[in-house]
């Protein structure tokens, strides 16, 4: 029986660096190209992007790369994947490719790669698919969820998406479309899970606004105000708010300059003339006639927000009176950095506005009653939930059961399993390879799993090396053992610790019989010796490596 | 003019280790000697407790330690503390001594430690000064306030609370006690201010029994609670939910059993007969009937709860029908360890419910209007906000303000600094040596910025050594360079790189003219040389650690 075969790649038991593959006979279609930012065990790792191994002996099946929307976990990696695929072509709407844009050219791949511009209503013919493109609503203009219409049926994919009636870009959700989708028949549905987590609905962008206004309307002094870069409708809300008070603004931030640039631009910011000022002429004018947009909401330790907290910027310092505001929430695990950035600001005398203490920021993911609302319109006989970790696609598929979606037909897949859908069934059927790809550096995909727990094992305790010159001829020690130590004790405090470690070294070339011997068996001794005494001595458990040089 | 001065040692400008020194003429009362849990970047740190240099020449004056209660945050640095100022006498109420003589034991330390125990209303007389302590609600039972009547003024510390009236052990708070405190007159307050951001009233306990009856109602096997050790009354509650529901409990997690233990011992757990099994004995009952108590509602990795998430529990494996309660809020940095186990649990088949998609716990300090409902009954001449991170005491400072108090009787103070308080003025003076003290594995101080800064750079890049022996007498290479790295790159992808490395070394030994040369400056030349090739290659910045061997 005819079959589409759904197989994610990113997004799927995990947050960030979406992909969803989807195949119909000769045909795969790919959405998106995200990527992730690292955990805290994944040490020195830069950016996580996924892993297209699966896809190496299929690239010339591939018909396009279809991106939903302009935010890095859906665009990142692009600038990795489009090279290890041959540079399939991407459809993205006008504001997405104007930020792939942006960084391809960082990659110097802008002549290599070719992005193809859609809007919501058209209509890609891709092999023997077509894709459609629907407008949603999210935190970023120009978002879109994607129909694939195949011989086998319709799969929607909803990108991500809330319900907004009252958006900053003007543009309501789309229940016309939505209806009509579901009204045709939909086979499958890949539904946003991010907020599942959340009872009713998320509020519109409205409230910041309001509360923008509020915050405006006391602020006696200047107003720094950081969000993501990629926030184009917050950057929106926040320069309109200052021209209704009467404030200039000024960007802080290499990415919040280069996004704003490219949507002005593209028309998708409405600044009026004179209101943008250079930040370096941020001081030639009243404090009360000034906003910054800056970079920083998460806390990043290059950021700009971060570096004016620890007073530490080129040309930001708070002083008395500013009024700085946080519109964003942290992302999980940025909650640290978050608080420390905001403890800084507070410390150097500014009033500070953050989620938790004031509305100055809403979610772009639907929370339950706007899934619900979803799945009432697409109505679609199968359902994947997709985009969360895997507690989040869980409650989503007992969401969607709570409707009366049979639960032979909600599959929960995670990272790699292959789902199978016919006319008649959805099932489960395989798994694919698929990791995590790092990108440390100039390095991609070379940083793995033990490289990784090297690193681990280094951050926890440190290292103590005993190198030591040995004779070739008669085994005998000539120079050393000395001892090295970094991150396991102060080696000046230590010194009767270390001395005590050269002993035992030494104390195992007792027995070698004074010839030359198995190197790595000495070695293993070496290292297994002063690993126990040094954890009888410390509780501690540094690496341990002996170096023997023979000469 | 006579005067008390108040010395925070921790606790103020972040959130664990609570300790203040109060002092007046030659008396020191100590209030808390708490521990904290290290930061993410506090790599292989076990704990962190307050730096007692201040104390070290003082020792003969400290009359007391006395204790608001027994969570780690105010008694865990005890075991360190005591030692270190000559075991001080530590006056403490019945649970809490109780949860001390446990960690006292562990550290061997109970025939050296003078406890004597307290209960609310009680006055001790401590030098010129007497403390008396009063009962407060909080998470815990036996929590106390302490009221230090100095002859200068009164000064009232809240120790950690909220206000209760329906609180699990029956005990609510002390309307009649904090009245006719505040009708006598109160110099200073020190006000937790764990909860300021949140507007409002903390819930009642009672919450929780009601969220818990629903969840035991329709739970169809077994159910597991994963809570704080210290929780007794929480432990009570599901205790009672469960003879309720006719279901025996079981006790897993070698904290939860010593800590429950000991409050049945001292009459603080109300546990009728037969209702405690032993945790090897859950499988001789149907799971209808069985209730498991265990640590890990943190998500620490090697916690009952964790391993069992992860199949790895000597005991209990999750099984179809199984319901897992996580009764704790994540402490600030763990929701990502929490939200793991949550996923593992789900993946196991069990059905899970957590803080977020259910009350299953509510927070044992004061919301806004408690902060208030406190400092309206004590309404003390003048304010230092306690217990929070900066942005917790300034927004606590900024609503005593708000409720009359005159911003400069308020002082808002971090750890090591010194407020002195007269009749009539408070003045933050200046500022004591106070710093964290590291625990590491046997270690206590011995890791400090060196230790951790290395230890950080070794996390990123990892470390590249590059060991030689030369000729003493000419300077000539004789063996190697060896080039060895770790958490760096996988040594067998990177032969060519380590090769050039390697070259590289040799280069710098070009010019030395083959005599016997300073090493420390050939030692910086290789250094110096590696580090820039290396980042050149892979814009990685590993340690380098150049090792010259003379033979």
């Amino acid at each position: 029986m005819e079959k589409i075969r759904l197989i994610p790649l990113g997004g799927l038991g995990e947050v960030g660096k979406n992909m969803m593959v989807i195949e119909y006979g000769e045909d795969i279609i790919i959405v998106d190209a995200g990527l992730m930012f690292p955990d805290d065990e994944m040490f020195g790792v830069d950016l996580v992007i996924p892993d297209t191994t699966y896809l190496q002996d299929k690239k010339q099946r591939i018909r396009a790369i279809l991106i939903t929307h302009g935010h890095e976990d859906h665009i990142g990696g692009l600038p990795y994947v489009l090279p290890a695929l041959d540079f399939p072509p991407v459809y993205a709407t006008r504001l997405t490719q104007g930020l792939i844009q942006v960084k391809l050219k960082e990659h110097k791949l802008q002549d290599r790669a070719i992005v193809k511009m859609v809007a919501p209503g058209d209509k890609v013919k891709l092999g023997k698919c077509t894709a459609e493109f629907f407008h949603v609503n999210h935190s970023i203009p120009d978002a879109v969820g994607i129909v694939i219409h195949t011989p086998v049926g319709t799969v929607v994919h909803t990108g991500d998406y809330k319900f907004d009636h009252t958006p900053v870009d003007g543009q309501p959700a789309d229940f016309g479309t939505l209806a009509r989708i579901g009204t045709e028949g939909v086979l499958v549905l890949l539904g946003d899970s991010t907020r599942v987590e959340s009872p009713g609905y998320t509020p519109s962008e409205r409230v910041v606004s309001d509360s923008l206004d509020k915050i405006f309307a006391n602020a006696p002094g200047r107003i720094l105000i950081a969000t993501f870069a990629s926030l184009i409708s917050r950057v929106q809300q926040v320069v309109d708010t200052a021209v209704r008070y009467g404030r200039q603004v000024a960007l802080v931030g290499r990415s919040m300059v280069s996004n704003v640039q490219m949507a002005i631009d593209l028309g998708y910011l409405n600044i009026p003339k004179h209101t943008l000022i250079r930040a370096e002429d941020i001081n030639k004018l009243p404090p009360e006639r000034i906003v910054i947009i800056c970079t920083g909401s998460q806390g990043e330790p290059t950021s700009a927000l971060t570096r004016i907290a620890n007073q530490d910027h080129r040309l930001v310092r708070i002083q008395p009176g500013d009024t700085v505001i946080l519109s964003a929430t942290p992302v999980p695990g940025n909650e640290k950095m978050v608080n420390r950035t905001i403890n800084n600001l507070f410390r150097q005398g500014a009033e500070v506005f953050y989620q938790g203490v004031s509305p100055v920021h809403v979610s772009g993911h639907a929370a339950q009653e706007e899934l619900k609302l979803m799945l009432s319109m697409i109505r679609p006989k199968f359902f994947v939930p997709i985009h969360g970790e895997y507690r989040q696609l869980m409650l989503h598929a007992k969401l969607a059961a709570s409707l009366g979606i049979p639960a032979d037909h909600i599959v929960i897949a995670e990272d790699g399993d292959v789902i199978e859908v016919t006319k008649n069934a959805i099932h489960a059927v395989g798994h694919v390879s698929c990791g995590n790809v790092y990108v440390d550096g100039l390095g991609v995909g070379d940083v793995g799993q033990i490289v990784l727990r090297d690193r681990q094992v280094l951050a926890q305790d440190g290292i103590l090396m005993a190198v030591l010159t040995v004779d070739k001829e008669t085994g005998r020690p000539l120079a050393g053992p000395d001892i090295i130590s970094r991150g396991f004790v102060y080696m000046r405090d230590a010194e009767e610790l270390l001395a005590s470690a050269r002993e035992r070294v030494l104390e195992s070339f007792i027995g070698l019989n004074g010839h030359a011997s198995d190197w790595s068996f000495v070695k293993d001794k070496i290292k297994h010796t002063l690993s126990e005494f040094l954890y009888e001595k410390t509780h501690r458990r540094p690496m341990v490596l002996p170096v023997v040089m023979e000469v």
